[in-house]
């Protein structure tokens, strides 16, 4: 295992070191492993808060930041974070309108953010919950119940934060952010696995020219493996599966992001972009906004991961909406 | 090789469509594989361009837009353009100011420009050259006579785009952006190497636990092979290999960019900033200002490559302003 790690039982907390050399706009509180908003609380705004395992940065916490996330949670590398942590993320960010936890489903954060949830409103703390559940690949998977959330976990953090910077109550920005769920579906593909520092050993194994259709982001095995073909045949694979699922129609506008998994050069990316962007022309469907790059990612694993959202005039609002994080910034 | 392309030939070109898709503020030239400015060429005002071999990116298109370059011109991967793209790219961001062309110190690149150059002067158009040789790593080297262009590349983009956009004239513009060269020194390490897509095997060799010391952006040989060590190992030498150059003192300010090579995961390379930044600290040095991600790659190469720039206020003030690019945006 080759890394830029210390100790591999302290990856989490020396990255964190230097996300707070980095970010002096947020703070970084390395007991709890959370990334908070300088300014946070925000009073009578409510607070927006997501968190998981680390190791898809810069989800989440690359995300927090003026219209995205009031905090995040980190985890050990693909482990949930625990519901104390959650709390104190919680805490932190409540000013007085409530909080929304935005949590991927994964069967460890859901039960951990639920618990935490149960903690703050024993607080006087009103939580509301939105679980992602955008990966068409599968049904069940290694560690979750139904659907997992990976990419469209972008979409709902940045939808939902840009409607709390308006002042929007606790329901409302909960429900743009089951909206934003509901108008996202995500599909991966992985060429090479990732090494979790810990373990020293990649997650799974694939042949030289081997690569596995429907991929999650820790490596969880999607719907089969394939010799590897051009990029325009995967591409049409991953557009044809999320098509196949029902939300975009001719004359739909979408949001499409081709994610990198973490050690796709940029230029595969926009070739592949290039491709959807093709594809989705043929049906009829507007590239309305678009995203490429590593956004959600699998430590170095090489591949990419399609979201496409169908867009309506609220959610291009909010998605055009001024965001000032160290992973998304525009329009400030 | 396993990698998002369709035919090796084509990557460069297929990867230009897949830009023109995503940013429809920029003109995509596929003939010339030039990326322009929607709005270039802006009247009165010096035109910046760069490019050289593709598989840097972002760089070089990724930094086209207001604030940063007017024009990127893509070779081959790891090609240098031909002087027929680099006119192109002159004449289309030639706004009555004459045109900067910004080249990184490798053979090809440097002499295709300079015979731009002077086709651009038989036009009218009046063309200043800034080099750009921050790498210390090695004097010579398998591309290069003299230092390597690599990682303060940005810096010298950004200062130069950002005093074209106040009007400045074209040798107050070459002169920023030979100051910002003379204050910026990079020394890279990496872990793995990558493969060019038209060869299809890695460009050098590393053992599993072997990695390579002053590494140049194309693989070329740095200072000596030798066992991966902790991170905070790996930050001290690239850190010191460019204190040693003597460009920073105890009291001065420095804009420090850890930049990863394409396939390390962010929270490494935030990690080996924390390293950086503490390391900084001891010396006196203020880190004031910062950037950490992949803005200068090597294909899927892992490893990071250091630059560090003395700031003066001419120099931050610049970097500060405001920039709209695809893969740096800030301030607008």
């Amino acid at each position: 295992m080759k890394k830029l790690i210390n100790d591999p039982a302290d990856v989490v907390v020396d990255a964190l070191r230097g996300v707070a050399a980095a970010h002096p706009e947020l703070r970084v509180d390395l007991e709890n492993r959370i990334v908070v908003r300088g300014d946070a609380p925000v009073q009578s705004h409510v607070g927006v808060i997501s968190g998981g395992g680390s190791g898809h940065e810069p989800l989440h916490g690359g995300f927090v930041g003026p219209g995205m996330l009031d905090a995040a949670v980190a985890g050990e590398v693909f482990t949930s974070p625990t519901p104390d942590q959650i709390t104190a993320a919680t805490t932190a960010v409540a000013g007085g309108a409530g909080v929304l936890h935005i949590v991927k489903n994964y069967t460890g954060d859901v039960l951990n953010f639920q618990l935490a949830a149960e903690l703050a409103d024993d607080e006087g703390i009103k939580v509301e919950t939105v679980l992602v559940d955008d990966d068409v690949a599968v049904q069940d998977s290694l560690y979750t119940a139904g659907r997992r959330g990976t990419g469209g976990t972008v979409v709902v953090e940045k939808v939902s934060g840009a409607l709390a910077a308006t002042g929007a109550d606790l329901d409302e920005v909960a429900a743009i952010g089951r909206r934003a769920n509901q108008a996202s579906r995500s599909f991966g593909i992985a060429l090479t696995p990732c090494i979790v520092p810990a373990a020293g050993t990649p997650t799974f194994e694939l042949g030289p020219d081997e690569i596995e259709i429907g991929i999650g982001i820790h490596g969880e095995p999607g719907r089969e493996r394939r010799p590897i073909g051009p990029a325009s045949e995967l591409a049409a694979v991953a557009t044809q599966a999320i098509l196949d699922d029902g939300t975009l129609d001719r004359g739909d506008e979408a949001l499409v992001i081709v994610n990198g998994m973490g050690g796709t050069p940029l230029i595969e990316l926009y070739l592949v972009f290039g491709e959807v962007a093709k594809l989705l022309g043929d049906r009829g469907i507007t590239v309305a906004r678009r995203l490429v790059g590593n956004y959600v990612t699998s430590l170095e694993m090489s591949g990419f991961m399609l979201t496409l959202t169908k867009l309506d005039a609220d959610l291009t609002r909010l998605w055009d909406a001024p965001v000032n994080t160290p992973g998304l910034h525009w329009g400030v």
